[in-house]
């Protein structure tokens, strides 16, 4: 017999509306910042956390602003300022390469909606490389001047979002899961879809074809070893 | 010859305005939020930093919103909202004991104005203790559930808020300050007394007389074995 009573809960929230949302480029790592009704769908889904009785013991969020602020928000809301926090670039957006900053409808004409389409939505396709002497490129922002050069992507197709963020899941987030019992993760559509996969043991066809909606608390309840018994947005 | 090179920067800087500073009541760990001013204060002390051309490198704050929100704000006016932080609750303010919430003009009605000017600006004279079953007490907050309950306390001199500082600097504080050269903390008026206590090696008659202005952040400079060669507000 199985027991499947849960022990953990893994709680995944996507960034509300940032200002390139709005203005439709590809964003990436670019560093926007959240817009009015990103800020408020930050507070909807703290307020939705707390309703819900739930009280992360440990937060993670990415190196980009739209992420860190839709968590301090969310835990303003829920009464958990004082919660630890990792940021980590590991869980940063996918890097765009030198789509980054483009409008995707000008970049639809320029290079075909097609090849725009498998760019979005495949598992193993890279956008179009930077160089290193391009100011987009990480290596070039004092953000990740901690961080080895040779660590810092030139492009990244989503089979290389998920590794890194695998990476960060196994190194750090799986032990405090373990740890602490409950853990929420402020991250992006792509970084979260790596989380998901390995949660859900999705295939590259599925992980591709996931849409995480933006602001809405994503709960995963696990076994005490860490396999997923029931999932459902908040 | 004393090599006075400046190599490692230390700074401190006190929350500003909270609702509770408004009431003029004891605050100690009540977990009031800043005012509208005291996020305008904090907002300006980002923009001093910044203007100065400092970029800390680590962050520290205490377990309580005011500070957590003040450096919050200030990181986000310096774009550093990606810096590491830590919040530690030996850098809350003072445990204010049985005063706290209690407002400070009835309180000098009730105990003598005189009294009351020993509790606040003496070094080592307690307020009146709380009992463990009062809900003032931290044990009794779930913020707190993860100490041992007999490191929490029931009231504090300045001697123990700066004794639980001190753990703070020497611990945690001073070999980030070794390690990444420039950090920020974001705290209380009587715990960066504390932290000024070391670093300028005041007596306890000299600590007692500090007054530390909210939302100024005040700069040291330091030799590589952290001795301050200089220090200002900005």
């Amino acid at each position: 017999m199985t027991d499947t009573s849960t022990t953990h809960t893994i709680i995944l929230l996507r960034h509300g509306q940032s200002q390139w949302n709005l203005e439709n480029r590809f964003t990436g790592w670019t560093d926007v910042d959240l817009s009015d009704k990103g800020r408020e769908e930050a507070r909807l889904a703290g307020k939705a956390m707390k309703d819900a009785g739930l009280s992360p013991r440990f937060f993670f969020t990415s190196y980009l602003k739209r992420a860190i602020h839709t968590l301090q928000i969310a835990a303003a809301e829920m009464g958990l300022d004082y919660i630890p926090v990792i940021k980590d670039w590991h869980l940063n957006e996918r890097h765009y390469g030198a789509l980054q900053g483009l409008d995707k409808a000008e970049t639809a004409k320029l290079h075909g909606a097609e090849q725009v389409h498998i760019w979005r939505r495949s598992f193993d396709v890279e956008p179009p490389l930077l160089t290193p002497d391009d100011t987009r490129w990480p290596g070039n922002d004092p953000m990740y001047s901690q961080l080895p050069a040779d660590r810092l992507p030139l492009t990244e197709s989503l089979r290389d979002t998920v590794a890194r963020v695998d990476a960060c899941w196994s190194e750090l987030i799986a032990p405090k899961v373990m740890e602490l019992g409950t853990v929420l993760i402020a991250a992006h559509g792509n970084s979260l879809r790596g989380l998901a996969m390995r949660l859900l043991n999705l295939t590259a066809t599925e992980v591709v074809d996931l849409e995480i909606p933006t602001g809405k608390p994503w709960v995963f309840k696990t076994d005490d070893r860490l396999r997923v018994i029931d999932s459902y947005y908040l």
